[in-house]
């Protein structure tokens, strides 16, 4: 089995310059993928009058899409896997070992494919994972951040790779019995979960006709309308050329950790006095108002839906004592006092802490400030575009009606303060994140200030079920092996729990405000089988990662066809 | 206002020895407490023809009880209050300054009363929280695990008192401009979340014939049964001297931690192999069984429920490098070994993370091992006793009916197997705690396998609103003040929230079984407004803190009364 020439006994340096010197691509040689295949022949019975367009679109397994939007092993390579784990970002790539997210960075500007293992990635590393050809790491579900991330970036990714031994400080990692060092090359497969020793041959995605056609026929089937979340003007154009109607969730904080804005952020929360606060938020305001006239830009006019700040304030926190450090003298603060302070926002259970609306409640200057960024984003911009942006705000973790009110006050009163500046009159909805089993039981009443609803199924899977998504690693998988639950619930919503909850916010948000818009922003809203349940359960839209956007337009079409 | 003599400027030695020589009780120089007067009236003008005993009842304040049981600070004594925080367990108490739990320990076994403080307590401190005559903490919130103790144990408790800096190592505290060291006294009032320099006089607690009259009408008018939550010999007999009818929530971990035990829990916890976990779970078979058998015995044949394993396995390891060593040795493993097994232990939500029957479900071995104890237990008390023991097994945080019957099945098999070894027949009930939102929805299902269900209205409060007990304290305060929230839910039931998920499955699970028995056994089964609503809501019963039965016994009436 083990005849991956990768693995012929030659000394290391071989093997990589051996790797590096193969063609991205043998294509040419390799048939066309099954989905090619089944896409052709759905095209050709239709033209032939075998088939309706309608019994055709029913023979396309939705989730095979994935196969022509991403990278592939060439079918007839051997296999060497070193590791198994979850296959959490579907594609494959091949790259250096990297250990370190700056690493990774430096690499790539010298044109270097590099692969991130990691033992989890954390929020600091984003500016690694965009680098990177890929990303491994030994811990974490489906749905962790490197997982999440990942799918988002539309790059490959394998977490929870348990046989993977990460040595971050000695730079190696051990792994089917070999110990690798940064510098090596791996290749994952993040379809199949796998890792590989050496650089696989790749077969490139080619988008071909009939995937276009067969789209097109979805397309005037559903009734659901298919967004994108898009955190950056990458992922926006991304979306688009998938056919996204329009960004579903922006990430406001995805923007934060560039490492330019990190250092205001980091002024921001560690700021003792609201003046300095101030100073820090006055940079992040220009740089947000940037990042939202891009995305506005892109998206031409579609709607867009920012989020508000979300994650706990620890996450954008120098980790490493040398960080720390920096910092401190940056701020001109003492170290001890920065570490108080530091501690002070660390938390038990950061999930369930301080963070989404309860920020903008206790801070509501970053509200304001994020508030303002999108409004003089929009004015600029439409001024510019001669039309108007589709803005909507959405509030993040809401579990009451009052909440939501604290929060939409501000923002009102920003966009009044805006309109007075500039004398231009920017239209806007108020919505909220339901991402909490109260809200779901509250959303008459939250419905009464709410101008829209966005489900977060995975919040909602995670406190309805009382399991996080980073720890369900442990007995999830054991679950599903013994049969305790059918599938893992952040790949497919569980109906009859969390899907009730979600029929229950619909009902009664729709008894408020008969035009209330019911969009979902979760890792669901890629998932076919969830897909199904929520054209059932009549939401307006779906949003998903952009490289999951032509999945759930089929999707949605053959819930449609399907009644 | 620093009229207290403490604060005289003496050198702290003196102060000390005047703190220490001040009789515990003034109480003869002070009129009765208001409580008591409350009492004596209502019984006067019941006597007297002026009141119907009803109209007595609704008159007296029933969270006034409390003055009645636990020792106050003289209410003519001036206070100098050097730190303010959350009046967690009621009470007040002074004592000696200690930072470790050990050290609690050996003072207390010199006859020295002291004060446990600590940022934050965790289960490892419970044999120190035990020594001591009063705990501060100075992170976390009214739930918090110092506060839930404390109320358990009828000790007064202030937690989230921020304004001390406490520094451990050094084995000081400062707060309100000045330092305290090891050994100094401090007061605290734990029904005025208040923490005094020096030693304040007390007036102790005499319960009144007045009131053994009040609440034996109260008894003859309430329809909810009054419980206790108990986990040790001293807990159940508080428990029936305050009149509780049962045991509602025994919960088993709190018996882990024991000096002697915890080297087989963690031994347990930390085996490589299952010969190795089989031994230490033989030896905590043992102490459970004694353990259950003078509960039983205790609890004279009336009902007791006992909930399986529940915390994450990583709350029982060592935390300190010293106990790292200790136990590395004993186990005879390498400490890199178990420092990686505790690793992969840790988790990022341990709330929302690996426990509660997903442990039982895990490691199946575990609930046997419980179970066993348990009717080893009762054959030998109902042989003992010539009486049943009314029994309930209750599995923890269970989300899906499929978990409820893995564990059953596994209870029931050990049943089986100690009824053929002993030839005894012991009756017992399998429920479950209803303590996610989706097992609210999903309790139609959940009651075909469940004989009881017992609401854990503290972890259903943390899920439906998606806020852990122990994180709240950075905006939950904050909320309150800016009238965000009414009342901290985690005190008084959050009705229109998580009172309807209740509702919901008290719904759902009648339904399916309508002689099923309904229970709670949160925080808020001793919150009188709570209490309301639970009897609207057709409780059972509940199950409360010991000291807060008669509190509950009084409550419980003046539901009914008030309709």
């Amino acid at each position: 089995m083990r005849s991956d020439p990768m693995e012929d006994g030659e000394p290391r340096p071989k093997i990589r310059a051996k790797a590096i010197s193969r063609p991205m691509s043998t294509a040419t040689a390799v048939p066309q993928s099954r989905a090619a295949a089944v896409l052709h022949f759905a095209v050709e019975k239709v033209k032939a009058g075998l088939l309706t367009r309608e019994e055709a679109l029913l023979e396309i397994p939705a989730l095979m899409l994935d196969e022509l939007l991403h990278p592939m092993i060439d079918p007839d390579f051997q296999r060497c896997v070193i590791a198994r784990g979850l296959p959490a970002s579907p594609g494959a790539a091949w790259g250096e070992i990297t250990f370190s997210p700056s690493q990774a960075e430096r690499l790539k500007e010298q044109g270097r494919p590099v692969i991130l293992v990691r033992v989890e990635t954390s929020p600091e590393d984003i500016h690694g994972m965009h680098a990177s050809a890929g990303i491994v790491t030994a811990r974490g579900g489906s749905t962790s951040h490197a997982a999440v991330v990942a799918r988002g970036m539309g790059k490959p990714c394998v977490t929870g790779a348990g046989d993977i031994r990460v040595d971050e400080r000695k730079g190696t990692m051990s792994a089917g019995g070999m110990t690798l060092k940064t510098g090596d090359i791996i290749t994952i497969d993040g379809t199949a979960g796998q890792v590989l020793e050496g650089a696989a041959p790749m077969t490139e995605p080619e988008l071909p006709p009939d995937f276009t056609t067969v789209l097109g026929w979805a397309d005037s089937i559903r009734k659901l309308r298919i967004r994108a979340n898009a955190d950056t003007p990458a992922d926006a154009s991304a979306a688009r050329r998938f056919g996204a109607e329009g960004v579903g969730l922006c990430r406001t904080e995805h923007m934060f950790f560039d490492a330019k804005r990190i250092r205001a952020v980091r002024e921001m929360i560690l700021a003792e006095t609201g003046e300095r606060r101030r100073a820090s938020l006055a940079t992040l305001l220009s740089v947000q108002r940037q990042d939202f006239a891009e995305m506005f830009h892109i998206m031409g006019g579609l709607p867009v839906t920012i989020r508000l700040l979300d994650p706990p304030l620890h996450e954008f926190l120098p980790k490493s004592d040398e960080d720390f450090s920096e910092i401190a003298a940056n701020l001109k603060m003492s170290e001890e006092k920065m570490r108080r302070r530091s501690q002070e926002l660390d938390e038990f259970n950061p999930m369930l802490g301080f963070r989404g609306c309860r920020l903008a409640i206790a801070y509501p200057e970053i509200a304001e400030m994020q508030s303002r960024a999108i409004f003089e984003a929009a004015v600029a911009v439409e001024k510019d575009m001669g039309k108007p942006v589709q803005l909507e705000i959405m509030v993040p973790l809401v579990a009451t009606r009052s909440e939501l009110d604290v929060v939409k006050a501000r923002i009102d009163a920003t966009a009044e303060a805006v309109r007075r500046e500039t004398g231009a009159d920017v239209k806007y909805q108020v919505g909220t994140m339901i991402e909490l089993p109260r809200a779901c039981i509250a959303a008459g009443e939250i419905a009464k200030s709410a101008e829209f609803f966005s489900f977060g199924t995975n919040d909602l899977t995670q406190t309805a079920f009382g399991m996080s998504r980073d720890d369900a690693g442990s007995f999830l998988g054991q679950y599903i092996l013994k049969g305790v639950l059918p599938a893992d619930p952040f790949t497919s919503i569980d109906v009859e729990g969390v899907g009730e909850l979600i029929a229950i916010a619909v009902e009664r948000g729709r008894k408020t405000r008969p035009d209330l818009k019911l969009g979902l922003c979760g890792e669901h809203g890629g998932d076919p089988a969830s897909i199904a349940f929520f054209h059932k359960t009549g939401l307006t839209y779906i949003s998903c990662s952009p490289y999951r956007v032509p999945i759930a337009r089929l999707a949605a079409a053959q819930a449609v066809l399907r009644g």
